[in-house]
């Protein structure tokens, strides 16, 4: 998409209008993610549109639209999510809920979040051509700042609705762009005081269940369009800092020294090999790592370094930080370094229930499609609406596994099958 | 000596008189150490004179004094270079010479250099004292710029006296105060004319032989006031580039990953273990290295690092390069990350003749000093004159190994230790 083609003709290209059955119609899901894009487009022909900014509110007002325009109930509540309901033929019946996110990083792409929010909409669309009504009412959600560009943070719509914040911390936040919460917030016309009307009870909704772009490789290497997830790995962040002694480069024979960089070394060999001994779904990367004083003829005096370590399972995931924690004590003290560490972050992996998966696989099989299960390694709004309700996830392949880019792509035809499958799964549910 | 304690009485704490035998006094040496630390003596108690500074000047014309005191016939090269000359007793022998430089790094100590001008000037002081008189001739040095401060260089007065620089290239030159390498000779009266005619003929020099302060602790370890120089390293730098992918840290499994730190870390760990695989004197070094895009939750697409490898004999120091840069194209194959190295500086090492080091080992025997040989990492003016004749360098020992740095520090009595081993070894020369 680099060469600016016109971006509806690339979303377009291979379409094939066979997979338009039972009222999915994918040139509607084009045009849709072309009207999209064409807000905040960068000159990359990326996606610029940071949580409550202009960009985003008036990507909410168009699908706002669009939801009235096919019959749902909308509105936006105090953090600025939009919620579209399709009342259910039995109102006893406990809701469903499907959607994402529209904001994105600066210059992104097109389909991350915006994608699992016009599925969660297609599928409404469907069933209004086929004349189908479900027994369960289905809301369609566009959440707030999931990206957390504006502040880097993220969840903010959607940690709303579950009640998940503390609002004084919260008022503390001061925006990339130096404007306070409230300020940003006053922005879009929404305030700390509405932020807080946001709560949503959700002791009647049954699943909400979001698709999303994989952001990976799995689905492409696989050739499947789309797959299951198995679960949300939740990130603990370890940082860790080695100090030895630095000295000259020349002056130090081998054995007397006290080589920061060599233990932190021998520790990031070691960090890149436990995951697979816990886990399949377990990684651990060491990204972010300052040297000092960082000279060419200067031997390391101390290393700070950052450990991500996540996995879907959180005993399996705290078993492998503890393990990492170990072997940073005993290399440290082999090469006679000192070590200091602290976790700086640390959320809950987000299961997804057995019962869930199952279900998706049948719908997969239906539909043709091998059933693979792979999990999120990235946070979702589902993570966050995990604390209150079931969750289910479905990713859509993404070409390169590229990702928060302007070449984020993912195929038109993959994307219909996931409409397919997402509306199997709630139809399923009604049975 | 960071509480401004009186310098000379810090210098003279501890001093044991008995050492001044054969003319060596210890409270002369004491007192010139401190009459130039307080040439450009900064606040923290350190020394500031880079080459062709002021300070340098002024230290230089203190020296250039003492020596006509002492009745050497003195001059100043082209290049700023002060020889202090004894004529010895037999015109038909070659010359000996002693020195090293006083100019120093930016807010650095008082002994690098400096001890070494002032133990070679010591030797003519105590010979005064005893009325002893060499039949070969003898000078003391006193060279410019060794520390390269002004310049990021070093050795301009040695190189000089060597002929050992292209003149077209100093004249690029411009210092960190933004001056032309002719501005700054001007400053201190040469210029580029005169700076070439300090070209000097070796034909009749026997050896240079030179003390310096160790910047290691390898001496202190052992509990030794100075040891022998078993030859000076030559350093070459490796600058080498693993490019990996970049990738998200929570959607790339493990097993799909082209992770540019791990395959870094497996090298680094490598690089510290090959030199004692190769000679006991050869060291190796990863002292820089930044990585790409250093983000915490992102794995390293890039990692630059540089490797300082050295070692006194050339032939295992080149062993050591080539078995470096195969063990980094291994790692980098085993990872699948791409490799691209270059060598960015390669000084030949700078060998000390057996027969200099066995007449040093019989000299601190008599003084019953434990004769112990080490390598010098770093260069000194020495390895330049070792490009025209034999050398031969004596290191004392330095407090902590601390050393570029107001805290660098040398005891006196191991000071006049290295000044009898100096002198006697210069005597034994002319037996």
């Amino acid at each position: 998409m680099s060469e600016r083609e016109p971006l509806l003709e690339h979303i377009l290209k291979d379409y094939d209008e066979s997979l338009n059955l039972h009222g999915v119609d994918g040139r509607r899901l084009a045009y849709r993610l072309n009207e999209l894009a064409k807000i905040s487009l960068t000159k990359e022909n990326g996606s610029n549109r940071p949580g409550f900014s202009q960009g985003e509110l008036a990507a909410k007002k168009l699908i706002f639209q669009w939801m009235e325009e096919v019959g749902l109930q909308v509105y936006q509540d105090g953090a600025g999510n939009v919620i579209g309901r399709l009342e259910g033929s039995d109102s006893a019946l406990p809701t469903i809920m499907s959607g994402s996110h529209v904001d994105s990083v600066p210059n992104g792409g097109h389909f991350d979040g915006t994608l699992g929010v016009l599925t969660a909409l297609e599928v409404v669309e469907a069933w209004k051509s086929t004349g189908y009504k479900p027994c369960k009412s289905y809301e369609v959600l566009i959440f707030s700042d999931e990206e957390g560009a504006r502040f880097n943070g993220g969840f903010l719509g959607s940690q709303a609705l579950v009640g998940n914040y503390e609002i004084e911390e919260l008022k503390k936040l001061v925006s990339i762009d130096n404007l306070s919460f409230e300020e940003v917030l006053a922005d879009v016309g929404l305030s700390v005081d509405s932020y807080q009307t946001a709560l949503r009870d959700f002791s009647n909704v049954e699943l909400f269940i979001e698709v999303h772009i994989e952001q990976g490789k799995q689905l492409e290497r696989a050739g499947l369009p789309c797959g299951i997830v198995s679960g949300i790995a939740g990130p603990c962040w370890l940082e860790m800092t080695f100090i030895g002694i630095a000295g000259h480069a020349g002056n130090t024979p081998m054995k007397d020294r006290n080589d920061a960089l060599v233990a932190a070394s021998e520790f990031i060999s070691k960090v890149s090999q436990l995951p697979g001994e816990i886990n399949d779904t377990a990684v651990a990367t060491v990204g972010k790592m300052n040297i000092s004083p960082n000279g060419v003829n200067v031997i390391p005096g101390e290393v700070k370094l950052y450990v991500d370590i996540r996995d879907i399972n959180e005993e399996t995931r705290n078993k492998l930080v503890d393990c990492i924690i170990q072997e940073a004590e005993r290399i440290s003290k082999k090469h006679q370094v000192s070590l200091s560490y602290a976790k700086t972050m640390e959320t809950d992996p987000v299961p997804i229930k057995e019962e869930k998966q199952l279900l998706l696989e049948e719908v997969l099989k239906e539909q043709g499609i091998e059933p693979m299960r792979l999990p999120s390694g990235a946070g979702h709004d589902a993570m966050i609406i995990g604390g209150k309700t079931d969750i289910a996830m479905i990713f859509v392949k993404s070409i390169n596994g590229i990702s928060h880019n302007p070449l984020e792509w993912s195929n038109l035809n993959d994307c219909i099958q996931t409409v397919h499958v997402l509306k199997r799964f709630i139809e399923k549910l009604n049975e």
